[in-house]
Formats: structure tokens, sequence, C-alpha cells
């Protein structure tokens, strides 16, 4: 990667507009009707109309097409559409994927979106979802695995969970730590889930296994909803009604022997090193450091995920993120307050695109739960799976 | 969209390196297999080694992910994956992918790719692929069409094809001059599967109907195989061992009511609008016209998309076409050669990608029905859905 050429990319959009349904366990209305609900909310916030799109960007296990959300709402021709595989860590790519495309002159304004009944219809918790009798790649992939009752998400990531436990002879406290912050988050959040139900460590303790060493109350929930993100110029975000959240840096990243979820075959199974790829390139494409950032949105699909995580972005050194989170780091007005709406443990599961928005909301200075004077956000994608990242900054 | 800002990714990388599997009825092998070695045989052909590689694009319907063929083949760490959605629409729209990822940065070497086996397995031209009784968007639009027998993609084009004979008084032999252009071409090319079997225009016109009015000899094949392309700066690529395809020009288009190959909703029916939004791009970006072009690649799936084509990209006005294609006009030698690797029609059907190989080796100088002193070709892809263009060129 050339700097030079990477830092081209940097500051010259803004995220203007940011729409989402409620977040609820049961819509009780179409996926399609979630998704232009959520684009229809964020062009609405963003003060432009429909036939201002041009671009859309998505997730490859998106059930509404973008023609078809263009035909609901109204848009006329797009020059613009791509997508990001690998679930949750497309997340950031998709700011990418439009800041790529506005600042390359090949759209002017593009919808990132993401909306799916996932609690009251597929359930991505409940796993495996290729047909394991079928002979594609991916099918072949995990029929290694599933034997071996490796099926479910949580059973994958307990394997670095509890590889992460005995390598620095930590204790699922420090997986607590992060439920505790992002339930107290969601408790002053009125669009959360778990609004005003804060838990304690002892509650975090007395939570069921669900794949040991995860308890229920590592896991990040599921959700029924939609959440959309509009992205612009930087010139014509100026012009609008909104404050620009500038979109400093964004990345992706794979690592060797990278598997979606079950990276088993590396030799070191205790951190995300898809995620130090990504960190690598927002810093130098960013010319911040981890002390710059004022908070952070990490991908809490799982608690343990988000330890890791402290380390390969540089806010820890390895094994430290376990006595980094005791007394309250993650917490507002800690060292690093992290998911302020929440997170997915707390406010709702919407596969990333509801951190993105809540990164925003910080820059406004808009948010519930807001740090003061946040002038640097950080948000990362789901992670032990291809990933992504973004930084997100206030108008100079 | 702002002319400045689009030319910026004109004429700023290259396609280096092409690499295919043998095309078949049916491989013997793995999907993954065939990804692989097309892979390998692209970086093979660039001169470049697996470790070069930070990121790759395919198509969503790609059962290969990304990091499974970067550990087959030992890639490092990737820093872009993307993915383009409505199959063979997708196919040019890869290659800007690639480019928007060199020309900002993100990545230096990109394998755009797809394998498949379309032949021997799931073949998509059985048609409808979405659970018609599941509640997801795509089966409930589809389930509007199916009653009716609105199935397969030959029963959708047959929609449009009926509506160009009707409105512009032009018979099937229209439709049967693409064919047999596309057959002459493969007749002489040692890798199509239609290798030494030219047709007749009488042929074409005894074949049996598929759906009216399209008939046998209207219809791509169907293909077990894999076709990568590298993608790489243009100063990367005037180090490596081949004349570099320079992408001059690279987009994607949807039209209003645009729906994936049924939009039937549309005021006119005798056209495929989307390449219309892609051809006023390729014009404008590249500073070129449709008398510039030396030859074209266009996405065959049924012969009459190919009429529709040459009158969206400006080679013909409307209707006009099927005059335009008499008399040889699309073969070696015409007016504006076609597919001289035989399309898919005639080589295979590599959902767009072997195309634009064939692209590839034209403006190198090395096809096998070499079209003399090809300077420019235009390549596009799957119409009827929102698709995608490109134009190569030699290096200057």
């Amino acid at each position: 990667m050339s700097r030079t050429a990477a830092d081209h990319l940097s500051r010259r959009t803004a995220i203007v507009g940011i729409g989402a349904t409620e977040f609820s366990k049961d819509s009780g209305r179409s996926e399609w009707r979630l998704a232009v609900e959520s684009v229809k909310a964020a062009l609405d916030d963003a003060g432009l109309i429909p036939s201002d799109v041009d671009g859309m960007v998505t997730y490859t296990m998106e059930t509404n097409p973008e023609v078809y959300i263009g035909q609901a709402l109204g848009f006329g021709e797009l020059t613009f559409f791509s997508r990001i595989h690998y679930g949750g860590g497309g997340a950031c790519a998709t700011i990418q994927q439009a800041a790529l495309a506005v600042t390359s002159g090949v759209a002017d304004v593009v919808v990132c979106y993401r909306a799916f009944n996932e609690r009251s219809g597929f359930r991505l918790g409940s796993g495996l979802m290729a047909d394991t009798q079928a002979a594609t790649t991916e099918a072949t992939r995990y029929s290694w695995l599933a034997p071996y009752g490796l099926k479910t998400p949580a059973s994958w990531v307990a394997m670095y969970a509890q590889r992460y436990l005995y390598e620095y002879g930590a204790t699922t406290e420090a997986f607590g730590h992060v439920a505790v912050a992002c339930r107290k988050h969601a408790a002053t959040n009125p669009a959360a889930h778990f609004y005003k139900r804060p838990i304690t460590l002892a509650d975090h303790q007395s939570s069921p296994w669900i794949a040991e060493p995860l308890r229920l109350l590592d896991c990040c929930q599921e959700t029924d909803g939609g959440q959309a993100l509009i992205v612009t110029s930087i010139e014509r975000a100026r012009s609008l009604r909104r404050h620009p959240a500038v979109v400093v840096a964004s990345a992706q990243g794979s690592a060797p022997q990278q598997h979606p979820m079950t990276s088993f075959y590396r030799d070191v199974l205790s951190g995300v090193p898809e995620m130090g790829v990504v960190a690598r390139q927002l810093w130098r494409t960013s010319g911040l450091e981890p002390k710059d950032m004022d908070a952070a949105i990490l991908y809490d699909h799982f608690t343990p995920l988000v330890l890791m995580q402290l380390e390969e972005l540089g806010f820890c050194a390895r094994g430290e993120a376990k006595d980094f989170v005791k007394s309250g780091a993650l917490e507002l007005g800690g060292a690093l307050p992290i998911n302020m709406n929440g997170g997915q443990i707390g406010e709702a599961y919407l596969h990333g695109m509801n951190g993105i928005a809540e990164g925003v909301r910080q820059i406004r200075g808009t948010a519930v739960n807001q740090v003061p004077e946040a002038g640097n956000i950080l948000v990362t994608a789901g992670t032990s799976t291809p990933t992504s990242g973004l930084i997100l900054s206030r108008d100079r």
C-alpha cells in the first residue's frame, strides 16, 4: 500500500445521515419494509431526497436487493452498488466502499444499509447456515468442524476465548467488565432493548454457560430492525443540515489462515490479527494514534473479542486488556468509553451498522450518552472473520 | 457525477494477468479447485506470486470465499475484498472495484475471479433459485411472476425479445446473425466448446424454441470452469511481463424500475436502459466514442440483448441493430467484430469473466481471432439486470 495514495481517501467524505427502525424482537413486518424505512429515515435525517441517491452498499447476507429499495423509494439511476461478504465483518467496509465511490466520482450520494428480522426470522445465532451436505467450499470447510459440535458462533468464539484465558491467566471476570459497560450504557438509552436494565459483574458471573467459557451475558442480542447511513463528499456534506461525521480513515483486513469465524489453524489463537491489519491501516492513513480516540465502538458479538480488539488496536499490550477493563475503563468517564449506545449486547444487533450510527451521533454531539467534546471516534466491525474499521471525526 | 473526479480513475490501472481452467461440461473437480487453478494461472501469466495479492473481488453468487482461495495459494494479508450482486451483471464491475482499490491505495494487486460447476452442478438456466415459499424480498417478487410460468432466464428475456420484434418490425433472423457471428468465432478458437462447429442462419432458424421467440441457438451455454484476472497500477503494470490492458473506463448501471432480469413494469421493454447508464459513463470518462472501438465483447446470455446493447451503447440508433447485424457486421472483418472468442454462446459461459479475458488478449495482440491493431476494446456485462462495462486500451 502506498501511503500517499491511501491518504487520498482520508477526509474526503462524510456520513451525513443516519436512520433506523425501532429495534425489537418481532418487527411484525417484512425485511424489505425495514430496509426501506431505515433508508428513508436516513435520507430525511440528511435532508436529501430519494432521487439524490446514486450508490448503494450492503452485505452479501442482505436479503433486500438494492434495486427493490430503490423502487420503493423512487431512486433514479444507480451508478454504484457493491457488497461485502463475511457478515458483520463488513460493517465499516460499507463506508469504505462509499468513500471509494464518492472520492473517485463514481457516485455522489451512497446509501449503506442492513435490515433483517434476525430474531423473529432466521437467527444467526442458530449456527451453520450452509447445507453441510452441499458440495460447496464453505460447506466442506464447516464439515470438518461440525462433527465435533462446533456449529454455532458461540461455539467457535469459545475456542479463542478459552485460549485467551489460558495464555494470559485471565478469568471470565474480564469478559464480564465488557458486558457490564455495555449494559450500563444501554440502561440510559431509550432505543436500547436493555433500557433501564443494567447488570452487575455478579449477574454476569452467575449467568448460564452458552459455550464455556462464554456465558449468556457475553453474547450479543438477536434483533429485528434496519439501519441505514448516507455518505457523500465533504464538500456536499458541508451544505447539508447535520454536522458531518468525516471519514478520516477506513480499512478492511484479513490475516493469513483466515477462516470465517473458525481460524483454528493459526499458531496463535488468542488474538484477532485481522483487526491488526485494519488497525495498522487506520493509524497510518489517519495520522492518528490510539490516544487520540475519544471513544470507541468495538464490535461486541462476544465480549472476549472486545478484549482482543483492544490489544490489536493498540489500546493495550498483549494480554493486558484484562487489566485495562477493570475499574470502569470502558464506561462513560473511563479511559476509553466504548459502545455508548449499549452496543450489540445492550442496544441491538444490527450487524454493526447501529454502532456506526452511534459514532456519527457522538461526532454530532447528539448521543444520549455523549462523550464530552468527542472529536475522534473509532468504530470496528465483526472480528474472528475478515473485518473492517473506521475513524470518524469532526469537520475541521 | 463529477467529470473531473471520474476521470481520476481513468488509465490509472491495468489488467496484467489472465488465467482460466479448461471450459467443460463436467470438470470432475470442486469449484474451489477451479477457482484456485484459475487464480494461480492468472498470477503466473502476470509474473506475480501469491504473496503479491492484497485484494480480491468476486460475485455475491460465488461459492468460493476469498479467504479459502488465499489459504490454498498462500496469500498474506488482504486489505480489500468486495463483491457485486446480480450475477453476470457484475462482471466488469469487478474490474472497477479493483481500479477503485488500487487507485485509492487500498490495495496493490487485486484478483478478480469467478469459478463454478455451472453445468455439472447447479445450472443457472434451470431458473428460480430463491425458495418461493420464503418470506424474503426476492422470493416475494418472483412469486408475482412464477405462477404465470416466468421461472427461467430464457422465459424472462423472451418478454423483452418479443417486444423488440413487435416495436421494430424485426424478425428472429436478427437474433440469428448474433449467434452466427459468435459461433463463427468459436469455430476457430480451440478453447471454445463449439470449436470447429460453426452454424448457419438456417441452422438458427430451424433450432427448437426454448421460450418463443428464443430458440436454442439464441441461448448461451452452461459451463464448468474458472476465470481470473489480475489488476494493478499502471506503473507496476509497466514493470511486468505482459503488455498492460489499460482500464480506460469502467462503470456500473441500474435504471429506474430495475428488477433482476424481470423489469416488466417499465414503459419501454425493447431496451436495456441499465446499459445506457453504463454507456454514458464509459464515453464521458474515457473521452472516447463508439467509433473509436475496434471491437466489442458484448455479454451474450441471449442474442436479443446483444441487439439492444448495440443501440444503448450508441453503435446503432433505436431499432436499427436489426439492420446493422446483417451482412456480417459483427464478424471478424466487419464494422464491429464482437465476441472474437466465440462469446458465451460459442466459447463458454463464465458469467462474463472470459469475455474480459478476451478483451485483454485482443489488447495484447495474442487472441486466436485477433482484430488487427486492436487499440480500444469495449466489454460489457449481463443486461436486463443491473450491469457494468469496461473500456480496455493499449498503453500509450
